[in-house]
C-alpha cells in the first residue's frame, strides 16, 4: 500500500469523525506530518506535529518522565505512550500517534539493534503500542515506520 | 542546488558553533524537520520541531499572539517572526526557522496567492523575515519553501 493511499485512508476516518491528529515523532523526524499535511485540506484534521529529537525536547514538549528515559530509554514501549498522552494533552488533538526508534546507522545497543522502532497511537481513553524491527538503511527504515505508523492509526480507528 | 547538499552545509555550519536547530513550520507541515534529520548523526544539532499547522498549536506552542493572527492572518511576517521567538524559547535550540504560507489549491486570499510564503530565521538577538511568491502546484510549492528555508538559515548563520 502507497504512502498516499494509506494517508487518504486515515484522511477519511478522520474527517468522518470529525477528529483532529496530533504526531509526536522522534525517529521519523516529521516523515508523518509532512506525509499527512501532503494532503490538500489536510488542516480539516491535522492539528499539529511534535517533533521530540532529543531526550530533553521528549520531557519538555511531551511531558515524557526523566525516570522513564533513564531507568528504560527513549526507545521504548514506555516513552512512546508518554509521548502519545503528552501530545494529546499539549494539543487541541482527540488522537496521537508516536514514534521512537534506532534508524541508524549509529545509536545500535544491545537489545536494541538499527532498525527497532517502538510506535503508539490513542488517546487517553484506549492506547496501543508495538515494537517493529525494520530492515534496510536509514532511509528505509523511516520509510517503513512512516507507514507502518499511519496504517496502525487507521487500524487503532476502525477498532476505536 | 540539492536539498541534501544544501542540508549538509547547514550541519556543518551548526555543528561549527555547536548550536542546535528548532523548525517551525505551518505551510511546510514538517518537511524541514525530516530533511534535517534524514541525515545520520543530526541530533548532534537538530533539537525539535514544530509542525503548527492550527492557529491553536501556534498560539499554544509557539506563543504566536491571537491578535497578530485577528489582525494580519496567519501568512504574515509578523506571524512567522513571532513563530521564530516562539520555537527558541520553547525548546534547547539556539535558532530557529519558521515558515507560513498557501501551499494550495484552497487558502489564497485577496494579496495572498497560492504559492505565497512568509519565512523568519533567527533568534532573540537576530531576526530576518522574508516573503517568496512559489509557482506549481502544492508539492512543489512546499518542495521549494523547504529548499528555500534551509538555504536561508545557512546565508543567516554566514551573517550571524
Amino acid at each position: 500500500m502507497s504512502l498516499q493511499f494509506a494517508t487518504e485512508e486515515l484522511a477519511e476516518q478522520l474527517k468522518m469523525r470529525h477528529w483532529k491528529l496530533a504526531t509526536a515523532e522522534s525517529c521519523t523526524g516529521g516523515g508523518i506530518a509532512a506525509a499527512c499535511t501532503d494532503l490538500a485540506g489536510s488542516s480539516q484534521w491535522f492539528d499539529c506535529g511534535f517533533v521530540t529529537y532529543s531526550n530533553e525536547a521528549k520531557m519538555k514538549l511531551l511531558d515524557v518522565e526523566a525516570a522513564t528515559l533513564e531507568q528504560v530509554g527513549a526507545v521504548s514501549e514506555q516513552t512512546v505512550r508518554e509521548m502519545v498522552a503528552g501530545a494529546v494533552s499539549n494539543s487541541a488533538a482527540d488522537v496521537a500517534v508516536a514514534t521512537s526508534g534506532i534508524a541508524g546507522p549509529g545509536g545500535a545497543v544491545p537489545g536494541k539493534p538499527v532498525g527497532t522502532v517502538w510506535f503508539a497511537w490513542g488517546n487517553h481513553r484506549r492506547l496501543h503500542s508495538e515494537v517493529c524491527h525494520f530492515d534496510g538503511d536509514r532511509e528505509a527504515v523511516r520509510q517503513q515506520a512512516v507507514l507502518h505508523a499511519i496504517k496502525g492509526l487507521s487500524h487503532w480507528l476502525e477498532q476505536a
